[in-house]
């Protein structure tokens, strides 16, 4: 199992939230997404370990950027 | 044929002015709906003046308040 937090910019609502979980619990391997927008904070829990690829592009697909891990 | 803007708060993106666009042009007789997140002015266009009651009501429904009319 592996935990990640990344920063994450643009989000400023429940809605962006939702976005942002959506794509990326679509990624193989992804269990749980908590997404804040106050803080911009990304967590994601997956099977085995994303590529940050992978993540910045499934965020970039939502509408957001991925500025690093937190 | 009417046309009224609503100040409305709390809409802080793109998803946020969709929702109230959604719930506003669902009511009888709304031909469209103009939702800016920047200004929080909504504009409502529809073929018969519609009740305040009603449009604050959608409002409410999108998870947003109008304040009155701009």
């Amino acid at each position: 199992m592996s935990t990640i937090t990344y920063q994450v910019t643009g989000m400023s609502c429940g809605h962006c939230e939702k976005a942002v979980s959506e794509e990326l619990s679509a990624l193989p391997g992804v269990s749980a997404v908590i997404a804040k927008a106050d803080t911009g904070l990304v967590t994601v829990e997956s099977s085995e370990p994303l590529s940050d690829e992978a993540v910045r592009a499934a965020v970039d697909e939502a509408g957001y950027e991925v500025t690093g891990r937190a």
